[in-house]
Order: C-alpha cells, then sequence, then structure tokens
C-alpha cells in the first residue's frame, strides 16, 4: 500500500453488508481491513470472531444497515457488544445508509418509532460515536446522545450533474412534498428553479393526478430524493415530467434502496439515468447500464482520518 | 361547575406562561386547577408551593414554553422536580407549544440540538408523560423514550376556512420549502390545489426573488405555518402572493410567537385576517383586529381525559 | 369460547414466530389474540401495525427468538417500543424459546456474549418482565434486572416418559458434560441413575471417542438436553449408547431448534423417539412420526394468568 | 500575553454571566478565551455558535448561575449540548456561583430540590467535572456523581482582614444559626473567639429579637455569610452588634447576589465595609465605596490548570 | 389482634438490625410481620428466603443501617434485589438511623461519599421510596431521585421534656457548631434560649477549651444532638456546663450509636438523664438507668399507613 | 526494588481482604502499593483516606470479596467511590475471589441474584473493569457491562499435578453435578479420564449414597472443584473414592473458603493432599501441611501489565 495510515490505534472492520465499499474506505485511510470473520451458525445465529487483539483501539466498524436490514442490524449490535468487552477505546459506527430511518416519527396510531430504537440499540451495545450520510430526517442526529457525524452526498450527485454540461435549461424537481428542502438545496448547486409534484386526488373516488407544480416545460428536469425504494414515486413523476413537456429527465438519490418492482419500474420509464452513491451495495443484477453509481469512499475515508485525528469534520463541505 | 369531573386522582395544576388556557382546560374537564404558587424570590430563583397533597395522584400540568422560554422551562423542571418527591404517580406535561423545537437538528457544525436536550431534561427531571401540539417536526416525538401524545391543531385551522365559505377559488400556500407536506395537508381538507414561495438568489449578489412555484392568480390564498415568529416569512409572502395577482390573502398557524417586528410587519401587510390558537398566550397589545384566535382547549381537554381514561387519542382526528 | 377471562386489561399479542403456540395459549387463558399485523415492506424492514387501543393495558407478547433468529428478534424489540408510545402500563415479553442463549460467556477472546446483549437490547426497548421456559444456562435470569418468571419444561418430558410405562430399566444419559445436572433432575422425577458421554480425544491426532461414564448396559436410555440443534452430539450418543449394550434410546428435549443436517441424523440414528415441546414450532416437513411434540401451552397460559393476577408462579412447580 | 500555556488542547469558554471574571481567568492561565457567541433569538431562545473546532479537547465553561438564573442555566445546559455533540473530549463546568444552592433540601412538604436537579441537569447534558465554590451545603457535592473540585473563597476573605491589622479585639460574628461552622473556620484563621446572632420571638404576638449569645462588647465584629442575597439578616445583625457595643462591625461573604433592597440596606447599615469576591459580577451600580471585591480568578485560574495536569487540587489550600 | 389492617397488598418485613422495632410499627399498622429468614451462611454470605409470595404487593422493609452497618446495608440490599425480582410492586425502605449519614460531603481531599453511595445502592437494587427519620443532614434528601418521607422525631425529645415539668430556667445548648439550628428548633419548642458549646484551641499547642457561648448560669441545661457515638463530645460539653454554672445538665439525641466508650463515658458524666429513640435497638448492657429510650414506633407505623393511603405525611407534624 | 515499573500512572491499591496477594502483586508489576488507609471508626463505619493524588491514574484495586463478605464489598464500594470523586482515570477492580458467585440464578422461588445484585453496585459505584479469576459460573461475565478479564486459576493447578510425577492412572473426579465439565478440562491437561460422583437418594426416607459415575479402581483420583467451603461435598467424596477402590485422593480448587467445619474435616478425611491458591487469604491456623497454597500473583501481575499496556490478556492461556 502506498499512502499507509501510522497510528496502528486506528482500526477499521467490516462487516457484511458493504465489504467492497470497506474496502475502498480502507485503502482512502492506508490500512489493511481489520481481522474478523461474522458468520452464521446453521439455526441463523450470527457468530463474530474478532482475530486481532483491539485493547485501546480507537475502532471503526462499517455497516450499512440495508437489505437484509435485521441480519445487518443484529451483526452491528453484536460486534458493537464483542469490541465492547475486548475493550476497545472507542466504538465508531460508520453506517453509510441508516436503515429504518423512514419510520422516524409516530405517523398514525400506535406506530412504533423503529429510528430511534435502533439508535437506543445502538447506545445501549456501546456505540461511542456514529458516521452516517443523508439521513432521510435530519432529525435524526437528536436521537442520538452521543456525537453523530453527518456527511452529505448531494455535492457528490450535484457535481456529477455539473460537469455533465447538460445542454438546455435545467430544472430540479422534487418527487413529492417533504423533498422539497432537498431540491432547493441541489438546484442552488445547479443555479436552477425547482419544480414539485404534487401527486394528490381532486375528488373522491377519482384517481390521483401527478400534478406538477412550477414550470418545468422544455426544460431538463433532475429528480432528487434520498432514498430510491420501491422506485414507484420517482418513475411516475419522472414519467409525469415528460408528459408534460420536459425536454429529458435524470434522477438521483443517495440511497439506491431499490426493492420490489423497483428495477422494473426503472428500465420501463422515461428517466435517461439514475445517479446514486454506494452507500448501499448493488447486487449484480442491478448493476445495469442506466444507473452510475458514484462513490463516497473518498468523503468517508477522510472523514474518518478528520475524526481519529480531532480535526474539523464540517469544513469537508466548507 | 355543571359538568364536575368524578376521579379526584386527576390533577390539573398550572404554571405562568399561560394561565387563561389551563383555566378553559380546566373546565372543559371539569376540575378546579390545582393550588400551587409559583413565584420568584428577588434574585430570580423559582419558588414553588404546591398546596395540596398530590400522593398517588396522575398530575397534569400545564405549560407552554413560549417567551420567556428559559424561565417557563426552568418552572416546569423545578415543578417536575416537586411532584416527583411528592409521589405524584404519574406527572404528564401539557405543552400546547414546546420552545426550542426549530433547534431539532445540527444545521451547522457545533449547533446544539436543543429540542433533543429539553427532551432528556424533562425525563431526567421526572416527567412520565408528554401531551403537545402540531411539533415543529413530528420526529421530535422521537427525541422521548416516555409516551408522547402529539394533537393536531391544523383540522381547528381548517374547519375555520371552511366555515367561512370564501367566495372564490382557494389555494393553499406555503411559505418555505420545509412546509409544503403542512400546506398539501390543509389543502386536502379544503380540497384546493396548493403553491409554493421559492425565496431564492437568482444570481450572486443579486437580491432574493419571491418567486411562487404554482398558480395562484386570481385565487383566494390561505398561506399556512406551524409558528410565526418575526413574521417576515409570512408577511413577505403575502404581499409576492397580492403582486403576483392573487384576489385576496389569509395566513394562519398554529403557534403566534410574534416576537420582535412581528406585530408592525402584519399590522402592515397585505394579510386580511391572521388565524391562529391559544397555545402561546397572546399579551394584551397582539390582540389586534386582524388577528384570530381559536381555543385548543376543547381539544387538549378530551386529550386529558381520555389519557386518564385510557381511550384512544388517536380517534380523536379520525 | 367457553371459559372467557374477564379482565378486559390483559391483552395476548403474537408476532410471527410460533402463532400456532400463541393461539393455544389464547385458548387457554380464555382471549383472543390482540389485532396486529407484523409484515414487512419490500426491502425487508418491518412493519407493525397495532390495531386496537392498548392504553393502560398489561400486555403479554409471544414471540419464540428462534430461526430467524435475528427477524424474530427485530419483531420483538419494535413491537416493544410501539406499545411503549402507545402507553401500556406492562409490556410482558413471553419467550418459550430464548434465542442466542449459547452465547452466554466469552469462551474464548473477544467474543460477544450475545444472550446479555439481548436481554439490555429488550430492556431498553421497554419490556417490563420475561416469561421464558428453560434457559441454556439458568444464570441467564441474572442478565435481567427486569423480574423475570423462569418455567420449567423438564417434568413435561418427564411426566410423558412416566406415563409411557417403560418395560425395564432407564438410565437418564447427559451427552455432554455440561448437562449432568439437567440430567440429575430428570432422573429424580423418573427415579433411576444417570450416565454421561464423556466426548474426548485419547491422544493428540487420534479420532474423538464417545466414552460412556457409568452403567448403560442393558438399560433403557433417555437422552436429555435443552436444545437440539444440528442434532451431532445427541445422534451421536444415541448410537453409542446401543453399541454399548444399551437396550434402547429415548432422547428429549424442551427446544428443539433442529436446523441444518438435524432431520436426517435424527432420522438415521438409533434414537426410537425423540421428545420436544412445541417452544419452537416445527415446519410441516419436521413433523415426522419419530418426532413427538408437547405442548407447553397450558403451562404458559397458567404462568400468564397467575402473573396478571399477582399469584405466585412458583406453586407451578410444586 | 507573557506567560502563554502551552497544551492547545485546553479550552477555555465563557458565557454571559461573568465575562469579566472569565478573562481574567485566562489571563492567570494564558490563554486566549475560545471564541463562540452566545446570543438570544427575538423571541427569547437562546443561540449558541462555538466558532472553532474544540474535537478532542478538554473544554472548561465558565458561567456563574447568578441573576438572570434561568437564563444563565440554560446557556449553560445548551453549551454542554453542543461541546458534546461536537466530540469535546471533556466538558468542565466552572461555576464560580451556583445557582438554588440555597434549595437543597425539602424544608416544607411538596418542595423540590432545585439544588440536585440542577446537578442531574448538568449530567444530562453532558458535563464530566465541576469546579465551584463555597458551596452553601457542602453536602452539595453528593448531588454529583462526576468529580467535583470544591474550591474554598474563606481563605481570601481571612488573608484580606489579616493584612487589615485590626486595631481591637476581633470576633467572628455568625448572623443566623446554620452558620456558626462557616464562622468558626473564619475565627480560627483570625485567631478569634466567635458570637451568634439568635434571632427569636421571645413570646407569640411579640416582635422577634436579635439576640446576641456571646461576647461582642468593644470588639471588632466581623459578621461572615456564604452569600448575601436581599441583605436583611446581614444588616440587622450589624446593627444589632452596634447597639450591643461592638466597636465596630464589618462583614464579608463570598457571594455578593445582593438582590432586592440588598443596595440600600447596605448603604444605610452600621456596616464599615463589606468585602466580597468576583464570583458574581457586580453590576455598574453596586460597585459602591463600602464594597470591596476581591478576585478569585487567581485561585480558579490555578485549579483548571492543575485540573488539566493531573495535578492535586487540595493541595491548594494546605 | 384488634386492630387488624385491611388491605392485604401492605406487607411490612424486617431485617435484623431491629427486630423489636419493627414489631412494634407492624402492631401500630395492625398486619404480622412478612415471613422470611435472613441468615448467613458458614462463610458469612447473607441467605435470604421471602416465604411468602408478595406479587403485586407494597412492600416495606424496616432496617436501620446502624452496627454492623455493612452487614445490615448488604441485607437491606440482597433483600430490595430479592423483592424486585419477585415482582413487588413497590419497595418501600423505612431507615429509621441511616447509616454512614455522617460521610455526607468532602471534608478532605479524596474522601468517599459514602451517603451518597448508599442512596446510590438502594436505588440501583431497586428500591422505589425512603422514609427515614432526622437524617444527619438533612441535604441527604437530596442524594435520593427517589421519593424520600423524612420524619422528624426532636418533637418526640421535645415532648418528653415539656411533660417533665422542669424545675427552672431552660437553655437549649449545642454541643458543637454545627448543631445550633437542631438546638434552635428544640428551643422554640420549649420557649427557652440556646447557646453553644465552642470547642476551640485558644493557642497553638496549648489544649483545647470548652469555651461556653451565650448563658447557662443556674439554668437547666438541655444538649441535643441528631447523633451520640462515642459520646465524647455530649459528655465533655456535660461537664463544661456543670463546671460553668448549671443547675442541671439533660441531654438527648435521635439516634443512640453509643459505640466503643461510650457508655462508660455516659455512666460518668455529669448528665442527668440521657433521652433516645428506638431508632437504633439498644444491647442489653446498654439499657441502663440513666438512658431513657422512647419509641418511634407510632410516628413510623402512621407515615407507613399515610404513604400506603396516598395521605399526607407533612400533615403529621404541623 | 529491582525491576521497577517505569509509567508512573499505574496504581496499584490494597484493600484488607488480601494484602499479602497484594504486596506480591504489586512486586511482580514493580510498583510500590498505593499509599491508603482504611479502617473503621468505633460504630463499625468504613473510613478510607487516600494518601497520595490519583488524579488521572490507572488505579488497580486488589480486594477479594471473602469473608468478611459484606465488608469487603462495602470497603471495595467506597473504595471505588473515592476514587472516582478524586479523578482517578480507569478504576479497575481486581477480584481473585469474586464473592456470592453462587448466588448467581435463581434456584427457587424468591431468592435474590446476589452475583448480579454486587456487578450492579460495582458499576453503579464506578469500576470501569473488572479483573478476577475462575468465576463459579462463566455466565457471570454477563452479569457485567464493563469488560472484564477472566483469568483461568485451573493451569497453574494442573501444572502442579504434572510436576508431581504421579505414581500411577490419574482419574479426575467432578465432585458434583455442575462440576464435569470443569474436571474435563483439567483431565485434558493431564491426559487422563474423568468419573463423577453421583449423590442421591435412591429411594424416599432412604440415606443419600455416594454413587460413584465412572472408573476409578486403582486409579489415583483428582478431585476438583471451583470452591471448597465447609468442605462436606468434597470430603464425603475423597471418603466414597477411597472405599470405592481408588489407590489414593488428592483434592484441588481455586478459592479455599474453608469455613465452619471445613478444616477440621478436611484433617479428617482421606485427602492426601489439597492444592489451593491464594485468590482468598489463609488465616494462621488454616496454614497446615495438609494444604498446599499456590500463588496466582505472578498472573494476576502479568495480567494487570497487560492490561495497562493494552496487550492481549488471552495469549496468556494459549
Amino acid at each position: 500500500m502506498s499512502n499507509q495510515y501510522l497510528d496502528p490505534n486506528l482500526k477499521v472492520f467490516s462487516l457484511n453488508s458493504n465489504i467492497e465499499l470497506a474496502e475502498e474506505i480502507a485503502k482512502v485511510i492506508g490500512v489493511e481491513l481489520g481481522k474478523c470473520s461474522v458468520s452464521q451458525f446453521s439455526d441463523g445465529e450470527i457468530q463474530i470472531n474478532i482475530e486481532e487483539s483491539i485493547r485501546g483501539c480507537d475502532v471503526y466498524v462499517i455497516q450499512s444497515t440495508s437489505s437484509p436490514v435485521n441480519e445487518n442490524i443484529m451483526e452491528l449490535l453484536i460486534m458493537i457488544d464483542a469490541l465492547k468487552r475486548a475493550s476497545a477505546k472507542t466504538i465508531n459506527i460508520v453506517m453509510p445508509y441508516y436503515g429504518y430511518a423512514r419510520q422516524d416519527r409516530k405517523a398514525r396510531a400506535r406506530e412504533p418509532i423503529t429510528a430511534k430504537l435502533v439508535a437506543n440499540l445502538l447506545e445501549t451495545a456501546g456505540a461511542t460515536r456514529v458516521i452516517t450520510l443523508d439521513l432521510h430526517a435530519p432529525q435524526i442526529q437528536g436521537f442520538f446522545d452521543i456525537p453523530i457525524d453527518h456527511l452529505m452526498g448531494v455535492p457528490i450527485l450535484a457535481d456529477h450533474f455539473k460537469s455533465k454540461e447538460l445542454n438546455g435549461d435545467v430544472v430540479v424537481v422534487s418527487p413529492d412534498h417533504g423533498g422539497v428542502t432537498r431540491a432547493r438545496k441541489m438546484a442552488e448547486r445547479l443555479k436552477a428553479p425547482i419544480a414539485i409534484i404534487d401527486k394528490r386526488r381532486p375528488k373522491p373516488n377519482v384517481a390521483e393526478v401527478m400534478n406538477i407544480v412550477g414550470n418545468i416545460e422544455g426544460k431538463i428536469a433532475i429528480l432528487i430524493d434520498d432514498i430510491i425504494d420501491t422506485a414507484g414515486t420517482i418513475t411516475l413523476a419522472a414519467n409525469a415530467l415528460v408528459e408534460n413537456g420536459a425536454q429529458e429527465v435524470y434522477a438521483c438519490c443517495t440511497h439506491p434502496v431499490l426493492s420490489g418492482p423497483a428495477m422494473e419500474r426503472i428500465e420501463n420509464s422515461k428517466i435517461k439515468e439514475l445517479v446514486v452513491t454506494n452507500s448501499i451495495a448493488l447486487a449484480e443484477e442491478k448493476r445495469i447500464e442506466k444507473i452510475l453509481q458514484l462513490s463516497v469512499a473518498p468523503l468517508i475515508g477522510e472523514a474518518i482520518i478528520r475524526v481519529h485525528e480531532d480535526q474539523s469534520v464540517s469544513t469537508l463541505f466548507d
């Protein structure tokens, strides 16, 4: 390794959700991934063997709690327990994707707030810091009482579109009411106006219509969301934009969950290109031409170095 | 009192921020407010005397943490401590307005998350439940690990406009990007479309413009926000709407903070009527003709009864 | 239902691991199972809808944390969070099988103690009591600071063998060193001697032998364990017993995990009958003739009633 | 700055209650005060901006919780929250004056113990150490579970009187029953006897009299208290001493709260000189000739250095 | 039993420190003491058997943590653990004497604050309420975050002296500087003046003298303290009073620790009668004629009934 | 001292239970024992004076909680409290013998789990790590949430027997059902078979018999247990072994509690030699020829050095 990191007390471990990203991050920092095996017994119980001493070390554990989300959360909690009992000095959880983030409030009676539950579980297990990326709601930072470093993926997406030199007027479009602030931030970086897809039912017993608030005619529309899951909203939005006169439609998000019918919908949609990050590993069958995956490893690697060396992380985004 | 509540173990106490509302709530329930004096020593330290035994009682303490917010929070925390040490069975905090709710995330480096801090302080002091209204962000529910009953004030505001029988097409307008979901909910109740004020700076060193996304021409615009504080955003929005052809402009919010230049701005604005609730008490000089204050006492009183009798609170909003 | 339970504040909910047992328990108590749906979104996140008010109720949640263990634990934790936020009075976790119980100590360097972690997670989520059955190690009771009612399944297994009127001298056999106390308890109920399978390697680089400590020749051997997982130990033990002159071999355990090669091994072994309880639901393909499943529903149902009515649970085992 | 402190990880921040003292302390240590702004929004909510990175630093926050006490406590709690989330290594609270210290027990039914509440709030917010001065009751140390360094201001006051070379026999007088131990300590340093003001009502419906227990005739009396608030007790005591034959009367205290009628009473009293420390900042109008303010900055500065360098603090008082 | 208490959910258990008092209290309430045996194994470990179900009960455990203090504290903690795990509804600790109360602050460097430690241990074990009597410092109430009912024994002592109809002028004397407030309270009840024993060393290397501050000549002196331990201070005080002209000297305290040379000193002193309570059991050899023991059982029994029935306890002292 | 340890931040303190061992450990490490006095006031309250500054130090406190167990636990808790308040950096508890370890589960209704209670008390007081030896049940590790280093004494015992070159076939015997795994581990080190003493009652109302499971005839039997307390089980076992044909009988254990009739039983038994460690100090009268005490000081000293230097402790046992 050319740029070997000097302090042996910085240890990076990867669990099973996104090993490729973890390896990239380790390379950025200049360390080898810590030796451990994380497997399952035949009855499905997780077995963790940490194969090197980590006494007194600052340990960074990389794990997106993407699908299989419950396995990945339990892997993480058990790893934290093992590190705590093995006398790690600090246990820093790196979650490029924070699963259950959309269950962040009681929207209906008797719902759980699972995003808070997960925060409590991590603290109870023994985590001393969380590093994460583009939380579904920034308020989730407040679910923790330990320090949390919240990184931004939107600049990576924006830079991509800026470097594309798109030929025409750009409009940034929020696919729903909750994402307008996010669209506005992207629009600022692209010096563009915004529009909103206002899905609503005009009268009872009449089909929902994709009303477009704002002017998109003849423009290059860039849809932005934080998470694309089943891709229903984003693909309907894309098609509505084209039907209403948009010149062409791009889409982007930080976290490509892409579950259920997502791939089929994207393939069949009017989206020209979908730009995502590698916060969630894409299975082989999801690595299609229409999807471009940008790496967050340089960002996360740099953040880990800064945390370890007590330098400001916020200046990464100045 | 005609409708006296029968269970003597339900006690309602009011602190100093909104005694008028507390009295109304007590009347709705059918109880007298509990006897206590909450005053200050000459050096400003708060002195609390609870003047009746509350051993084994379910106590409801009514306190909006509006201005003077720090006094009001400390009053509340000290009252909770006194109730806990005096052997209250449960300590239910009724906060029609939750101060510091806008400090709900780290927007910039090294910011506190004061809304979470306040939640932690309340739990540490000994609160066992929180009843509140239209939180600035619904995620603040997750800042608590005790049960929280989150009431909705928007239906009260919507009912007012429905009963007005406005003469013309209505459009509900969000004064900024973050409030679109709230506007959409109000619009659904009024069966109206939405628009958004998209305040942005077209080029560097050029003044911000109030761009309007959506169609408002010739319509009756209803601006909605959860909190109106200095009233800058809402009054600029109102004026922009009129300038862009709106027929007339109403505004509404749940929490009338109305600090600093707010009153002057409202008086001088194009807002025809500002509809608010009494979650925050209005000082005499703020009780002007242009402002209509609707009471949340029936809502909160009913919620307290339901909590006390272990009935569903969510059905209040079905 | 003939024997309807009168107090409507006792609510029993079942999660997904063992619905059949939960229904049986509900019937024993005389209640309907509480209405809730526990499903997964297409990305695998668990979605819980509790469909009736449980304010002020004593809720009993039935969930064995058997395979898929991580899903089942997360279901349980999320359910507890939902119940806590929905103002349940007490949240009583009924875990007929306590997954991860074998990870109850650090056997090697840097191992987690997952059984303790799970206890901490349950308490953090908000559980107020645990009811469980034949813990792998009784010390796991001490992992909790909330009350735990530890039920015994061994009497059910013993009663079965007593009622069989086995024709010959019985010897109870522990399949390994750690289970001798359990074997002794069963032997006491059957008034029988014990033997131990002493698996060991006589010299380095020589195969392990199944040495039998104690006299089993010509006897009816009853192997007992708490958990049968891959069934390697128990089937090798059974075969060794037959080879060393046992007349016939029965086996029994409380918790039939039966993962991986277990079914094939059991089918091919010298075990005449394997007696288990329904603490873990058996998949259709595991319901073979050689396996007899006894119900713990009457035991658990009675325990729930006693807990609810503040009667002694220990007298169940006098 | 001549004596610059070398370790850049020691950071001293001042909040708003006593900036002058904080600047003096910083000078004693040899550091610049940390850059931060602590202001209020127009609705009174506190806004804190920490304007330099403090990751991994040992931070000392200087704040007397004197009047406005509730503002000052909230400022402190919010600052702690911000520092914790910004990854400070340790958060050391320097409270030269600990507000609410007199509410340290339940003197009557249903009173709060606000001094304990404040301790709990500080720990919950994230404080890791408290440095304070002459607590009203030394037992308040036990309200904390974090280390607390309790400094003594009485030696500073005693040294002043020793250096004065008073011309006559000195008697140290406690103005009430609770302060006799404090008076005895001062008396020891001055090698003087003590007396006590025994305020009591001789018969029901008869005015209270200031009975003097001990011999003060012809002597120079030095009244000592920890806090002088409204100055009623101390000025009545002074006058009673003169009336009963004291030659002249001095008074001293560590914490000059001086609220309400205090200044007028002092001006009009028989007290010749009132000696106080600068644990509480005196407003301009309170800086009268009769009051001499001694600085505790050298003491506190030295204590901070010793805490930071893991040297004994107790030896400061040997 | 004539006055049997009706609610079977009130259970009173006695540990080993003061069984006689516990029996008296049980009689006052109208219950039998709960059945349990608290003994020691031969290696000194405490063994507790609670011999009746206490599920769902409000349990009151009576234990003074007098000598052997460490045994008595551990008995209490282990009992609380057993009650918690056995599903008691509430665990109310009745400590007529609170051991280690004098270690309530750091008087010197590196001292523990054992009185706070004990409070933390009780809460950790699971206590939900403490009922105690005449704490050495009232601030110890603030060491707890659970409710604490602080009873007063001084009125019992005062009533005794009032009923005595002493023939002469009474003066109440505090034997040291810290007890003046206590003496003043007693004096108020007896409508008497106070005096203080001011033990001090006039010059270095000169013996300490018992200076008397206040007028005691020809009077009947009543010395009062909260605890009499080795009786050095009180007997020296008594003798000094007589030498200085007191007519006769009585002494009283709530807690008769009476360790080491106490009995000999009392016998040989000028104290005419020492009045104490039975908060601490007196061994046979300490039950001498000079010592009168008054019972606190009626007071504590009444307090338990009031706590159990959610009536005000403070009104006991009106 | 020849091998002086260089880092002055490592401090070792001994409390009163096993000063001899502590001195040996200190010598192994190369430090002087920290200066402190731990004594009792005449009423039995423990008084601790730490006589040197330990600010910022890693402190190791050596205390077996052997008899007098309650005194020793309280000494330890109070010491931890003092160290915490005196600003120790880490507080590492070295408990060669962990008292109350046998109360590690509820064996009967309403029993405490005192071993867990003790773990909770240690954590509450402020311990940050525990180093201990041969816990009665390894699950007790899970009673802690702080790191625990669990050392093994069995290799020391095994090495002794290996070095003895016993003349004959060895069999390792477990004196009861619960200790078979321990016997198996010792047997592995000695390459020997095992046997078990199966104490049971053949029929009701018939005396218990010491049945021996396994072949011991003509062999040298080595009985092994973790704790020998009253020595009833081990001496009955030894005698039964001899009666059943064992050539000679040795016994060994890690923790020689030896209470009550233990010494007499051992003297009178067929045990040829009893090998123990010095985890518990033996009183002079217990230092008889038949008992050989091996030192664990080299093991514990080495473990402390490794903990202090962040080296692996587990490799001590490879």
